[in-house]
């Protein structure tokens, strides 16, 4: 991982958390998951911790070794490695934010608390600044998911003037489908910030909105798929773009008919990549086998 | 209004429902909305009675007279008058269907029923079907708006074997922001079926998917705007088309922050038009003037 | 129906309509349906072409009717006719207000309507001020049941200064689970109001708050059960009331875990009492005849 | 805290959680806050670390800091310390589970995890069940409220067979309003288990229903009243309960009018006990003293 801030672009595995079928964590697999990325999908820049990486169901601690482990094993390898510090608890969020910026993330993003939800934009901004000020020479992202927090403010809204108020902000990861309240942080945001999108079964929509890249978990196994969607895109060829984007739309809908969450997503990603990923923790129950044998099918037939 | 039914594409105008000051509907308006639409907006097609001309406020005999007049006006200058005749009663909406046919009306869009919701897809179909089968020659839209109805069944769910069950099935109004779902209706929908947009505030997402058209409501007041983005997007221009998109949301967003419902969406059309349209009807309380001004004043920055 | 407006009070029976096996209405039933409510349920009070009575889902000609007959043959018989003339369209309430009027009801009901919604209780009290006043002899309930309107304002503030609003104002039928607001209401309202209750799963609860009475569908087959509840309660004898309100709860929970909907409630009903009632109408789907059969089994277990 | 478990009864105080004015916690405050609910509330069993205490808003070691000293506090003079263990992380539940039996607690407690959210009730007894194996001396109790959790499975259906997956399951707090839901645990649940309701403003309703007793925020400074309350239900005075509850009801109806979450009850409780509880945590606003001040003015005409 680099030490010189570039803006981050393009392709953004969200990342599955390898644990062990007793359900402790397992780093070892973390290196041989970098390869396959970089190798098998074209991807380079990671995003750990996250909703896909089953982060909250995860103590402190793991979220530290996992962090560690990713920097360690990325360096010289990943472009980018951003570390998701988001907890409902501030003071967890800051101790796993200068953590991140001592094993040498390049970046950290932040959630917003969603038990006890924030009355309004200017305390969520409070909020973030407190997490951001604990890593203060790390780029900062916002993760803005509404359908998940329940936090349902403007993007828009939590942007304004957010960089007086945390100098190290660069960006959001913006997973919702108002594409209005993109559409503004686009036309709102400086050049130095990257505006990624989220929801993956979508994505040719936010790029012609003006979309800098994309965090998502289907990069980890339709990460050349989606690259050629980019490509096509760039070129200013909307019909190949379009015709990428209902492929990954035809596995993600065959997907959500048969029950499709973290569980499933992370069978599925063992199932197609040959890594040990072990089952989800509690609350999440295991993916039946047929029905992650079903989906990699599907997702074969794309291919 | 053609009696050779052509495939409904480019902008079609939800219009607004004029009434006099004492709430009974005002016919004597819609002539020169006309003419004002064609000659100051470039819009050719309307769709009557739907969410925006508060067709649910309004009695089946005030349906009908709206209807005839639209169709009767409208003839000759107009391209297509599409007529809603969504309620929440099935016969009264076979009443409306067949009345449309009388008065030539070139094609009917339903709305799903949504005190008593349809339990599945199935019954959905069997509802429209029971309304369509009143006006047979007439083109079928089914309108699909989610969050209105609180029917939250995929469109392309709802599309499945449609036409066999529905000859004159056309199409459908499509104003909800699941663009993968959107997306699978693009690939689903034979070529003489008319995929439209709902959601003017982000018809340049639906159109990088494959939309046909838009219906919405700011086309009455943002007709040549939203042209000049068809046009754009179709010469391939897509920074153009995602500036004037940008321009759109400018207007938009800021009537949102203010307040922003039919009632005032009705009260700006007035104060841009000059069309005496009225007051909404209750249980919409009429838009402040001081509103519809402030949102009148940013419209004309855009332009 | 007695023309000197006595205080509602009891049980009232919401009430099916009555449809043949083609659809249309069949108030042929209505004779009977009042006979076996008064001999077998003792319920001598209706709520007709309400939610149970899928009165949005019958024309105005229809409800009109229906409540004719409701009345005609309720004379002498039933203790009041209450007949519910809320619409979407307040023209057609209005209509169906001077209606009830002329054919002898002994008080209307109106709810919210749920389309467009009412942004305040002010403009919801002017809606129906407006429809009060078409029958302004006729005592006046409000229905409240958010949960299928979506109109989420507390009861309470609703009947705030109401009756200077409304001078026939006469109480609520409040279908609704928060009983801080019931309480409110109890704690608010005059003497020669009635507060009725509508979800028969927890009167009991309401009772202890201070209910004067109950609206609802069981009550139509379970009407001597809840009379038995209400008379513990009155003695204060709460160990019986609670084992009454236990077994209506039992054959309640029963069915809902099966799927239970006014169509299967329908269903239930025809099967209990005999009477002819006819399938659902369209969005409604018919409810198949294995599940009303369990049902009314549970049913008979309990009684 | 005894070690003998009896039966968890009457009015348990949720607590809110003492911090400095620079947001660390001040478990010296919790002597004094003991003595006080004892002294003037008439509380005598306490539910800590729970929503009211801001729990998720605490780190793993603050938690059990705060649990240890409300134990050792407590010691002969509470009559249960019940610990809420919930966290999203099943691992630091477990954690917290080990820690509240070394302590001396006299049960816990734990909420469904909520980001990531059980798929059926099956799993979410595997995830209560993991937990409670890890302090399997300590009576277990769930922690069922839907409307802050978004898990929305009946609480009986959690309770069917929970005795045999978790020997030392003993009861359930109870804050829905989904009264046939609570009536149904009711009816299902052994003697030795206790039914606990947790929404102060109804709990006339839930005694009526059968509640064993209640956990509640409001029981810091409304103890009192609330004991007369129950003591009033058991006499079988019924009026008398009522007017109490009417009572709660006018200080909680206008403290919700002025805006009241956890921020502003801390406040409140602040003011009247002269406790000094500080600021809440982030996300959390601090109340403005306004608002305190005129809700503790309100409570003390209620008094």
């Amino acid at each position: 991982a680099s030490h010189v801030h570039k803006k981050l672009t393009g392709l953004v595995a969200a990342t599955f958390t390898p644990l062990t079928t007793e359900g402790e964590i397992n780093p070892s697999v973390i290196g041989p998951y970098i390869d396959y990325l970089i190798d098998k999908q074209g991807v380079r820049n990671v995003f750990v911790n996250g909703t896909t990486g089953e982060g909250i169901s995860l103590s402190v601690d793991e979220r530290k070794r996992l962090a560690a482990e990713w920097c360690e094993k990325g360096k010289g390898k990943l472009e980018q490695v951003i570390v998701h510090v988001g907890c409902m608890c501030l003071r967890e969020s800051q101790d796993l934010a200068r953590h991140a910026a001592e094993v040498g993330a390049d970046g950290i993003a932040v959630v917003s608390p969603s038990v006890f939800k924030p009355s309004d934009t200017g305390v969520l901004r409070e909020f973030l600044k407190e997490v951001a000020a604990a890593a203060p020479d790390l780029p900062f992202y916002y993760y803005h998911i509404p359908a998940l927090t329940g936090v349902n403010f403007l993007a828009r809204d939590v942007l304004e003037g957010i960089e007086e108020c945390i100098p190290s902000f660069r960006g959001l990861k913006f997973s919702g489908s108002d594409l209005m309240d993109f559409g503004q942080c686009v036309q709102y945001c400086p050049p130095h910030w990257s505006l990624l999108y989220g929801m993956d079964e979508q994505l040719l929509a936010a790029l012609a909105m003006g979309a800098n890249g994309a965090v998502g978990s289907t990069f980890n196994y339709l990460g050349n798929k989606v690259n050629g969607l980019l490509s096509a895109f760039e070129k200013g060829d909307l019909n190949q773009a379009r015709t990428l984007q209902f492929q990954v739309q035809e596995v993600l809908s065959f997907a959500v008919k048969l029950g499709f969450d973290v569980a499933v997503n992370k069978k599925l990603m063992s199932e197609v990549s040959g890594l040990a990923l072990g089952p989800p923790r509690l609350p999440l129950r295991p993916c039946p086998q047929k029905r992650a044998t079903s989906i990699a099918q599907k997702l074969q037939q794309v291919l």
